[in-house]
């Protein structure tokens, strides 16, 4: 049966990873039809009046939201993936982990110079990958638009990361 | 400008990751949006005539095609992912590497007893991953109605692997 909010197909799993974090899991969202489509539909809602030429999501969870809209909306889809993935020229950004730190990819040749990008993913938590992502476009002479989320934890402070961009999200969950 | 076929938007690169492999590249498919469309319908026209419950995909390249085609037909998307990655309950299965062993996983959830599912990934090579992910759907009492890729390397002979299956590509290559 369909059900009236896209939270209501979100599952809230208590003390995962570890005691005191609520797991937020998107899973269930996509293994109903409904809920799969209240999703994408509404992060078409967020971009229908923005003026932007791809989506660009990180690899994997970004690519599941990412790429409905941006075949929807007639967009060209940009990948950002984990160091080594990406088999042409690319540049990369470093970002913090809780213990170290990782590293995102892009290739070189996707992004237009001068042109505009949405970033779409899954969830917004401290921001950090996000922000990392936010530079390689920039670096490749393209410009961030709007950044739009399914799901964020208010209690990460992800915006203040983020700010001076354009963030949304279909969900506000007011912890971490 | 729009090319005329799908293969056109492939970018071919020789002696990668080795020696006498030609790798293709579907990220140029994608990072036009003519490319991706052409893409994304030409896998939903491999699929119009089944009759189905869901898109099955694995991570990471995988999702990039299934869920579109997911959105668009308004079917369910399961995830099938590295060990470790699910959050909830999973079963899992081992599939040979050219060195070695890699095991996926699926919430034991997601699967309908008696549900019909599609698998869609990028390329058909062993076929190993994906023979894997049928052995998943099947374990939970699922039915793989048909596989479909984007592409297949006629020469690796994955569709052996694949016997029994009703596997269709949008394009194949004679070579490994």
């Amino acid at each position: 049966m369909k059900r009236e909010k896209l939270e209501d197909y979100v599952t809230s799993i208590p003390d995962f990873p570890e005691p005191g974090i609520i797991f937020r899991d998107i899973t269930t969202i996509l293994q109903d039809p409904d809920g799969f489509h209240m999703s994408v539909d509404g992060l078409l809602g967020l971009t229908a009046d923005a003026d932007y030429d791809g989506i660009v999501a990180l690899e994997a969870r970004g690519f599941i939201f990412g790429t409905p809209v941006a075949y929807a909306a007639g967009k060209s889809f940009i990948p950002i993936r984990k160091k080594g993935k990406l088999p042409r020229k690319t540049i990369s950004a470093k970002y913090a982990l809780e213990y170290g730190e990782a590293e995102i990819e892009i290739h070189e040749d996707a992004i237009k110079k001068g042109g505009k990008y949405i970033i779409v993913d899954d969830l917004l938590a401290t921001g950090g990958t996000v922000e990392a992502a936010c530079r390689l476009v920039e670096t490749l002479g393209g410009q961030v638009v709007r950044i739009c989320f399914v799901m964020e934890l208010a209690g990460l402070k992800g915006r203040e990361k983020l700010s001076g961009y354009d963030v949304r999200s279909l969900i506000t969950y007011p912890g971490k």
